[in-house]
């Protein structure tokens, strides 16, 4: 597992280094400069980061904040001090670890665990969402194809399923994909 | 806000009493017998649960987990020590907030705080999941019924869903409803 500490300072990023290394991370490297923070961890596409802040601004916080909606990883923060605003923030952006006035070389291995299984929980509940979503969308423009098809040659249901899903098969197109080129279609042709 | 400690022992119960108190929490009561932990739970109906268990036993955690599953509400658990496969467990039971080995008053708010809004965003993900979800039921239910109609009664779609409609208003119901009764019907009839 990859992990990459974002802290400026030297003593602070050295706890969380000797509490890796303690439980038997090796692969960790240390950002220590967040000027252009995002492509820094691009570069390195760490597997979770851990991002201590000690005091942040409002500023430093949200640009934290910014990199947790982007990066699609675990995320744990640190930091020594926060108030009801800013853990609410840190929630809405994804930090699946947010660590007010905890920083000890003992807890990272729990928090790093607790991240990543939390991470993995919100993102298998973010996935069957969208899974759901898209199924109905994909239902609804099926649906449109269809009644489109129904009316214009004067097919049945069935008919105008099967014939979508032929052009599907012959196309190795999903059926959704032919149905919203028919909609389309009929729009342009209008 | 309304919480309950759960705690066997005073001394720990005093810690997370005393920065509670300091946060202005007034209304807490603490659990310090876990016989029949859930329906003593239900009868305070808290609106958030810390549960204390210094360095439980398996059978203790799973105790605790149980009572995270079935109470729907934001728990935070406090233990001195885990590994990995016991944080998996407390985020699969949804325990909001899981700290090992970080007992102190000055983090009880904090912790409070992120407890509930993370409780709050994965409680909001998952009713959307069930939204989307039972709306693709329902549409899956009308598509049956509304094919029946058309088969039996040699309707068009369009003449079969206004009828579905048309009997779900006269019957102030969903018309899912009225189209499972249509499927259900058309089943026993068969």
């Amino acid at each position: 597992m990859k992990i990459v500490i974002v802290d400026e300072s030297p003593i602070r990023a050295a706890i969380l280094e000797e509490g890796l290394r303690e439980a038997g991370f090796v692969e960790v490297e240390r950002i220590a400069e967040t000027h252009n923070l995002l492509k820094r961890v691009y570069a390195i596409d760490p597997d979770v980061i851990l991002i201590d802040l000690e005091n942040p601004s409002r500023d430093e916080l949200e640009q934290m904040f910014q990199v947790s909606r982007a990066v699609r990883r675990p995320v744990a923060m640190f930091v020594d001090q926060s108030d009801a605003a800013s853990i609410q923030a840190s929630v809405d952006a994804g930090v699946s670890a947010y660590i007010v006035g905890g920083l000890k070389k003992e807890r990272i291995k729990s928090i790093l665990d607790l991240c990543v299984s939390r991470f993995n929980a919100f993102a298998k509940l973010q996935s069957e969402l969208e899974r759901a979503k898209s199924d109905l969308q994909e239902r609804k423009t099926i649906d449109r194809a269809k009644g489109i098809l129904m009316k214009t040659k004067n097919l049945s249901e069935e008919e105008a399923y099967r014939l979508l899903r032929g052009v599907a098969m012959r196309e190795s197109k999903k059926i959704a994909d032919i149905a919203q080129s028919v909609i389309t279609a009929s729009e342009l042709l209008k």
